[in-house]
């Protein structure tokens, strides 16, 4: 990884959000708001102390927060502020348990700053990872789901201020898939957004358990986003140094175009659609991307550029500003990148949950490294 | 009312449930395995007092106990049979509060015998009465949310085991409008039917909030029932005499006729469908029904002959059997009885939330006893 941090600062939480916009690969919801947000309570209650995994005592007890629900109901159902402080004080309420640290369930978009807002609040350190690497659509494709964490007890709270406590009987690993079905009719039921504290788990768990180093490095990829506001083929030489000092690996470019075509559905709780690219002069093939919150599958015709649960990315090609699935609009003219998957996700036990299949696609998940250019 | 009962011993039971599938006007669930899992409880842990809900002290605390669910789903997904326990006991455990009684929200079919098996099995005494004085599809149509009950903390459990705790920020009139949309959300996730611990009231609102003696009600009417075992052309002046001694007031037999259409989706949580009858001999106008878990309106061509909130029901035409929704098929022979409803729904504030136009059907209410024969 590159060089890790001691603490978020209001200063790092742009560079940071910008940065978590494109790790979250199209979903994860803009963090706009989010961001002014956690920069003034950053600003008011002071920088928040960021801990390795590694470093966790056996016996913390981390607890991940999160939004769940469709993106695009984010740029319209704003939140009050106070969901990751009143998530964390309801599980504490209802479960007696109360965490020694809290971390992002996901490092994509929105949800990467959030834990922030509550842990400055609390006086509470934030473990440097996530439960992603990324954002995924769904509960049991966390790695903490796959590691073995429980699902519940778990609380969602939403903007009203209403709660709900979960607990799943089930044990092992259809326990995730159980919590999922449940939290997601529930958030869509609650206005399509909820906020929740989940898989809490202690620290000998959560060291195995994280995909470490993730938030320092969403603030250095922003950073250098920051630097590189210019056009897009440029990106792939820093991108490239940058990556390839972490656990991702490899990145690619994988295509450059607009946007022709774009349908999108907010069904069963999540932002569905499909996005058509066409070069952006003279003809060639064109590029179809499958999206459900993320975007999840990048075909050429028959073949396969790259496919979940590695990383696609898609960054307005004239800026390289990352763009989340929700603001993509017809006429976009952007390039698409293509970045490997932590290797958390590379096990056969992870792909059982994020495989390509797993989302209905008939393709079998080829690292993008062995995929022909 | 007709006579009151001291108590529901476990001879009782098949009367109750017989009865209650009457007043259920098509919904709360086919009570046959539940009137089983009754009469063993019973059995084995004797009778369950019943309480007047005038004798209940101001500081009683009343919880309502029942399913929430498409009733076709009760059919094939049978109880475990420790889910009324389990609620009651989930309940006092997640929200510290214990009940000095319980009783069924609603006295339609499964739901009126239900609260009695946590009740032998703790030793409570159950409320005579409940929170409809029938059936009806959702929570806000309770007496005890119009009557002000606050409707969380509540608790789903389900087969397997699963616990959801809801707590609804809202107070006032929306608070049961929110619970239902997430209650009904979760109770489809959740498999289709979830048991609730609900409405928790004090001693004082609930001596307002029930709809008294409808347990014994029940019981006296499923014995009339057991003892007029022929044809339903008989029953009405039975039927008359029983019921003209309580607070439902008039009966009316509405048609004789076999369904000759049928049609019934399973959608949203509910049963949603129509039925319609025609003579069985002869010429005639057809009769159409319209279901949302519950009869609710009953049509000849554009003559309402009656609408909720007074009840519809549906009896075998051979046997004075009543037919829940879900057992209604293409071929059977019915006859159909409207009756008044409780006092309790024709006040204003109950028709904003139990009218025909709350269930999107352009036509006023009009009290059964008011309709031209």
């Amino acid at each position: 990884m590159s060089r890790t941090l001691d603490a978020i600062t209001a200063a790092d939480v742009a560079a940071l959000c910008r940065g978590a916009v494109f790790l979250a690969t199209g979903g994860g919801g803009d963090p706009y708001v989010n961001q002014l947000l956690a920069e003034r309570t950053l600003a008011e209650c002071g920088p928040v102390p960021l801990v390795p995994p590694a470093s966790l005592a056996d016996d913390a007890f981390v607890l991940p927060l999160g939004e769940v629900g469709a993106p695009t109901v984010s740029l319209e159902q704003l939140p009050v502020g106070d969901e990751p402080l009143r998530a964390v004080a309801r599980y504490e309420a209802f479960t007696g348990r109360v965490p020694t640290h809290l971390i992002p369930f996901e490092i994509g978009g929105a949800n990467s700053v959030l834990p922030l807002v509550a842990a400055a609040q609390r006086d509470l350190p934030v473990v440097d990872g996530d439960g992603m690497g990324r954002a995924l659509p769904e509960a049991q494709m966390m790695t903490f789901a796959i590691e073995g964490a429980a699902p519940t007890p778990a609380v969602a709270v939403d903007h009203l201020g209403n709660a709900v406590l979960f607990d799943v009987a089930i044990e092992g690993p259809g326990a995730a898939d159980e919590y999922e079905r449940q939290i997601r009719a529930l958030a869509v039921a609650m206005g399509g957004m909820v906020f929740t504290a989940e898989h809490g788990m202690d620290g000998a768990l959560a060291r195995r358990a994280v995909v470490p180093g993730t938030l320092s490095f969403a603030v250095a990829l922003g950073e250098l986003l920051a630097r590189h506001r210019g056009i897009a083929s440029d990106l792939l030489e820093p991108l490239t140094a940058l990556f390839e000092r972490s656990d991702y690996g490899v990145v690619r470019r994988l295509y450059t175009g607009k946007v022709t075509e774009l349908s999108s559905r907010t069904v069963g709780g999540f932002d569905v659609g499909e996005v058509r690219l066409e070069p952006l002069t003279g003809s060639g093939e064109p590029l179809q991307i499958s999206i459900k919150n993320e975007y999840l599958l990048a075909r050429s015709g028959e073949r396969v550029l790259a496919s979940v649960p590695d990383l696609i990315t898609l960054v307005d090609h004239e800026t390289s500003t990352p763009i989340n699935s929700e603001r993509l609009r017809y006429g976009q003219r952007v390039t698409v990148f293509g970045v490997g998957c932590p290797p958390h996700y590379r096990t056969e036990r992870a792909l059982d949950v994020v495989a390509p299949r797993c989302f209905g696609f008939d393709v079998d998940y080829v690292p993008i490294e062995e995929r022909l250019v």
